[in-house]
């Protein structure tokens, strides 16, 4: 048993995290903090009513540190990394759900995020948490910073083809489509019901700052460098990220081999289904799960490979892969309260 | 022809008024004008791309009178009365589509609204313009208050039967339930997506600022002090208004009766549509239209009467109405433009 | 640890007793079976894909009773009535989730069902699975009738004014919503996504068929005969009913009396969450949970109580519901698997 | 003035090609036909209550050719098929939204519609109806085939560029969304609201009978085979189709000479608006209009070219390009009725 920490709690992110942390059997959560919105947990949510007594603090690093062993941030980004550092120092481990330790350098954060980072030195040290890709690393880390929703999709969808045809990979374009909780709880106009209520819309096209995410992790995958086509849509639903990824190969493949390749990648994944050929992942499969569905077809040419990947961005995508990190490093059973 | 302005033209009423009178064939309009946004048109609204020039300017009392013989001013409440003095000195027509003329006195507005009304005088002077009880004061109206959107579909649906059983009705009860526009274009956390979509409430039970609005205008129907109880809910939809409305009677009526009652009522009104008994309104049949759909059924009892009343929120509920007005007033067809 | 079955796992309610049920503690589910649709659950339900190895066979009475102690019936009306008395005979347990046990006699059926029901003699028998009422009957039960979705919403709405001021309540009217959901899996014009999608419609007016077996119950509640006024809605959401519920009373009343009542009604209930006076229930607190939530309001002439009443229609308005009876019939924790 | 029918008034695009031509100033509707559903078309479609007494006939050719000069088939494919012959034999000008008459042959039909082609001879002579592309053919035709939904907003995204970079296109990809009634108003399991509402998902991967469509024409404007990659996807929203369309070039271009090439494209085309490069097209801008709304933008490195096109599938993608092709073919001015 282990004590945590989350802070953000008023965000979707953070609210998910506690919802699966409350029923966790090998966790208690002694810390709930915010940077603003404080006060009785099932105020803030009263769909926790009758279900927890936690009352959400003023974050506080000292107090943070004293009552947990280990601390979810679900903040915004450029608010984990004036967190981080202090936590580290004081011996606790950080799963952080924000972009703040995703990418390489100050110069790409500051390029992609717009704001300069001033923790550069954990940026070295941080571990991506993609379980699939970086188990053994995630097992010893300190600060794991946990992938973004849209990459977690995207590069659980192109991995395995990457890493068995990599220099064959002519080219990667990743058509991704995402429900509104994948902006956060943030209060902005074009988040308003009547504005994406029966609207459908591309946004960031082309310049989103997951991309240079997906290109980092995919990169290593390929071991030569990978720049990929992103484009973003926004759902008119609360939930759910499906990605339709098409991949440009210089030589004819079969069906059969392509699906073998997935097959065998995945084989001792928990959270990995791949469907049957002729089969296809729906949003609804996978969402309040923390799956990412993975389907597969290839165009009669043999050369364009199409991948449909899906996952619940709040879970797959936010709260339930940082509890599988969790889990990992901690040596619990990976799947422990995600099932 | 006549030459007509908007002010509020960022709202979802100034830009449903706009459609409407951009298609009208006795209208041309040559003001546009906000109080805070302000350029092309068609930026404002892209929907609108190729199909006006028009330019919105900041609101000025003068060159709003200089340009237009009528305005329309789809503004926020409190905003409204701060505007209308002064283009009713200039001797223009005003049809003022907030809340801000539709109450008796300066006390009620402060007790529902919360602010103090500055305009005592006008109020005074306004016509309720709601057509198919106010057609002839209509007709020589200066200043008209367009009818909310809740209390259009309620006193609708009630006028007839407390029109001929008015000592009768022993109470009345209207459940509302409204589409998201309702709430007008503000930005609020309450009305984002992800707190709407998939979701249902009631809100400010008992305590709406349409309650005095429509006891006020059932009152002069039934010729006696008349109290609704009234629950407004929010649907999660973009458009439309659906009220189920309970009266209870204190003696016995047919439902053969009742129907004719409302037949009656209504026979020369174009803009509402009584449905044969069995039949019952649905939004999808009001929505994008003017009409104001009336159903009706009566309980085993015969004490109990049900009329369902559905419009279309920002329609007959808000800017077609208003152009229904303005056609009275100007002595158009009544329907011209809205069908 | 008992041996469970379900019956009719490819509606919504069989589905969600089978979700419910996968993880409950002290249950394993040992048969699974159809009317129609047979095969491997997850191939039924791709949702549950990689977390069961069950098979749907086609029902049969012989096989139900050899490999359980207990099933849940979740099939249409009219079917539960031809599986009921076989299971009975061979000594199991029977939870039925249809309509078919739920009211009084053959006639009332066939009145509201329009079928003839060839079971009366296990109708007589039937305990009324509403565990907040009926807790005592339960234990005891070896046939269940789980209540309807809107009658748990409105008896639980209604039951605590209405044994405390029996006969001081002139009338009761329950304004009810559905989600889509709640009309099962059937496949109908009328509920196709383009007839239901930015609509909103009431249907089945004062003809409603669970409207008599609201009355049934509340009737023992008051001790006298109680006929409600009944409307249903459909609203353009999955799941979740609302309903608000209009009491006048023949006397005044305040706000904190009626509070009081419902208190002290449902002070040991872990399914019922009384919200604090002027805060209310929304779908959102209740989809997904087994919880009924309540608000209160009262005019102000005093004689007008307002119940806002809101559930899961298929947790604790079918599925959630069944296995709360379950829990309580086999001496198990009340809240088990449910929370 | 025109005498026009309409066949397959219960479908949704029969609905709107009704609509849009009971207010066309140049038209009178004088016959209206269907397969089964007959009667009072406000009985049909509620929402014309008041606003049209014609009344729905069981298809007879004879009869539809004595009433009228020129008829609209918005029938289900396979069905247009049987009445066209019989409709041009009597001298009518047809004008077809099935798409029975879009392919080259037989062959092709059978192989994408899974149905024999009996009208060969009429195939070869129908002309496709995309005004944009075609319009001097459509001045002259007696058999238009109306173009489907997807190759409408596939075809106006692709074509400038394949006309001026024909030869330097090395892959087009065709990554489509589109909202339920593009499916039409069939009962199907899989287009239930609880089915549809919250999920995505691709469908037909590769394999959509549009594809073939796309490829005949696109192939046309290039002067070569081309074969796209297509994609649809089942938006849950009620209309609108947005297609985001990925062309690969072989040599680099700059986003201004894009822009410039689809500018002077569309430069006299009133249904198409080119967005200002950084402004994007968004579904709610163009659903309830016969627009193409395109938006552009290029990639670092210059080889990929990316197009958002939007359209409303019922209108531009169907019954607002019907009347286009018929005011054309009318020498009417081409956006009559349409604006």
């Amino acid at each position: 048993m282990i004590k945590v920490g989350i802070v953000g709690i008023s965000g979707y992110s953070g609210y998910e995290t506690l919802k699966i942390l409350l029923k966790h059997p090998q966790v208690r959560v002694t810390y709930v903090g915010a940077s603003k919105t404080t006060g009785p947990v099932d105020e803030i949510w009263p769909q926790l009513k009758n279900q927890t007594s936690l009352i959400c603090e003023k974050f506080d690093t000292k107090k943070a540190a004293e009552k947990c062993d280990l601390i979810f941030l679900a903040v915004p980004h450029a608010t984990s990394m004036t967190m981080t550092p202090g936590l580290l120092k004081a011996g606790k481990t950080v799963i952080d759900l924000s972009g703040d330790y995703r990418l390489k350098s100050n110069e790409d954060y500051q390029k992609w995020y717009g704001v300069e980072h001033p923790d550069s030195k954990n940026l070295a040290k941080a571990v991506y948490g993609l379980p699939e890709l970086h188990k053994e690393k995630i097992k010893k880390a300190k600060l794991i910073a946990n992938p973004g929703c849209y990459p977690t999709a995207a590069i659980l969808g192109v991995a395995p083809l990457l890493a068995t045809e990599g220099k064959s990979v002519r080219s990667i374009i990743i058509d991704a489509k995402s429900g509104v909780s994948g902006a956060g709880k943030k209060v902005a106009e074009q988040l308003m019901y009547c504005e994406v209520n029966e609207n459908f819309k591309a946004y960031k096209i082309l310049q989103h700052q997951h991309t240079p995410e997906i290109d980092r992790y995919l990169s290593r995958v390929a071991d030569r460098d990978i720049s990929v086509t992103f484009v973003p849509h926004l759902l008119p639903i609360n939930r759910g990220i499906l990605e339709t990824i098409y991949m440009e190969l210089d030589h004819k493949v079969s069906v059969d081999q392509v699906y073998n390749v997935y097959k065998k990648f995945y084989k001792t994944e928990p959270f990995v289904r791949l469907f049957p050929l002729g089969q296809w992942p729906e949003l609804k499969y996978v969402v309040g799960t923390n799956y990412c569905d993975l389907g597969i077809a290839v165009s009669e040419s043999g050369r364009q490979v199409v991948v449909i990947s899906a996952i619940d961005n709040l879970i797959k995508g936010a709260a339930g892969q940082a509890v599988q990190n969790m889990n990992i490093l901690n040596g619990f059973e990976e799947s422990e309260g995600l099932i």
